[in-house]
């Protein structure tokens, strides 16, 4: 039997990325997890069917499916390039039952210094997606990113501007992605969650460590092991309404050199010990 | 004779942090500047004094005094200490006619993640310094510090929660420091440098660059090398009505290890093509 406060504790795949597909939804299962955050490229591997099957099968839940976005580029060409790989990633996030499909916004375009400009093009690219999300009932789901990515990832730097966006579509459509290593820092933080409400379609959770790692993409750390307040963020999205699942998303070389058992026991320990209560 | 176009360029010294505070004054002559921003612990090598006499004798001015702050302890000996230590620097501000002390918030204290106790402290503070610095007749520079060092260097990420402060204050006793570094992400930028009109007392620039250096605290890049836009930052603080010093102040262990001198000369030709035209 497993632990019933563990039913909304998902693990996103990259969290233990040198396990495969299958080696993931087993050990989320053996964990007694409910739910998995997948990511498009190991998917990508086994095909979309043959993942959803193993899903099933597996009785887990697709928290979300990693990515789309990465629509910064003003150039006519990449961008079309890009809409059209968004699109494909909505199919699979639809053909997976994936609750969101989390959009990382993209940096800015080489050479390009104008980020106001970077940003405008991330509202027009979701506006020129919603209509075939909506089709497929997948809701987009924007994640804005530490400004320590603005440059290079995610222009869109906190959840004011990723809500600016979603709110001129309807909440089924378009939310946005609380990611505690992302927003933990923001003066606003509280008031942008509430005002997310219904529109907040993944919680992901890590901590912010220091010093931090050298290499700035694998700056991410284990509940617990750095600076962040779980508690207040955690109350905050559960006031906001949030009922969907936690994912847990750590991209740390030395996390990523455990054996996969063990990060998911520390992940459901610090997760009972720091988040659930609060949910 | 020294051209013109430098007489707002300064060097901050920690951007040839090899040089003693000799050799950056008489590198800063040498390169026609007319400013420098000084550092507590190599005038203290020298002595305030004798500090004040080479930059006078130079005929430089000092652009700013870094640096006070890190009085986000909660514990009241720790706190004190740093209260105290926060006049010492006003005196030497004082001594040497700095423009600006700059101050440098400090981060969360060990095992501590509230992070708006800390921010309120950091208010605290600011209130109960600027009696003392007002007889003196110092000008107190809050430095929002970018996300990255919410966690360990400044808990203030902002601007809008420097000038939250600072706006408490006459502002002969109490400005912001507009760091382009710190603030180019901030999609509020612009309005709130408007806001800050005669409130900024220090305009410093470097530029953010990626990959990240591996030490975070020295991830600072030469204007022109990464992805700020100095032309609209610094047209945003003329017109805000800024006319003090533009003072580069560079933490990078290449340009650390480069000759001082092609330091210099890179940053003034820099500093004419990117930012002084908008000035």
């Amino acid at each position: 039997m497993s632990d019933p406060r563990l039913a909304r504790l998902s693990l996103n795949q990259r969290t233990t990325a040198n396990w495969s597909l299958r080696e993931a939804i087993e050990g989320a299962v053996a964990a007694g997890l409910r739910s998995i955050g997948l990511w498009r490229e190991p998917v990508a591997e086994v095909g979309v069917e043959v993942a959803r099957r193993w899903v099933d099968e597996a009785g887990l839940r697709v928290s979300s499916l990693c990515r789309g976005g990465f629509f910064t580029d003003g150039d006519p060409a990449r961008r079309a390039a890009a809409l059209a790989d968004n699109r494909a990633a909505i199919d699979e996030a639809a053909a997976l039952g994936a609750r969101t499909l989390v959009l990382v916004p993209g940096g800015l375009p080489p050479g390009d210094k104008d980020i106001s400009a970077a940003r405008s093009r991330v509202a027009d690219a979701v506006a020129e997606l919603v209509p075939y999300a909506h089709e497929r009932g997948v809701t987009l789901g924007i994640e804005p990113m530490h400004p320590i990515y603005a440059a290079d990832r995610g222009v869109v730097s906190t959840l004011a501007q990723a809500l600016d966006i979603a709110e001129q579509f309807d909440a089924r459509d378009v939310g946005v992605v609380v990611d505690t290593f992302h927003v933990w820092w923001d003066p606003d933080v509280l008031t942008q969650i509430a005002r997310a409400g219904e529109r907040i379609t993944s919680y992901q959770i890590c901590d912010w460590i220091t010093p931090l790692p050298p290499d700035a993409l694998l700056a991410r750390g284990m509940m617990g092991d750095g600076h962040i307040d779980f508690q207040e963020l955690t109350r905050a999205v559960a006031k906001a309404g949030y009922t969907g699942d936690v994912e847990v998303e750590i991209f740390n070389a030395d996390i990523w050199a455990m054996p996969g058992e063990q990060v998911l026991a520390t992940m459901a320990r610090r997760y009972l010990n720091l988040v659930q209560p609060y949910l």
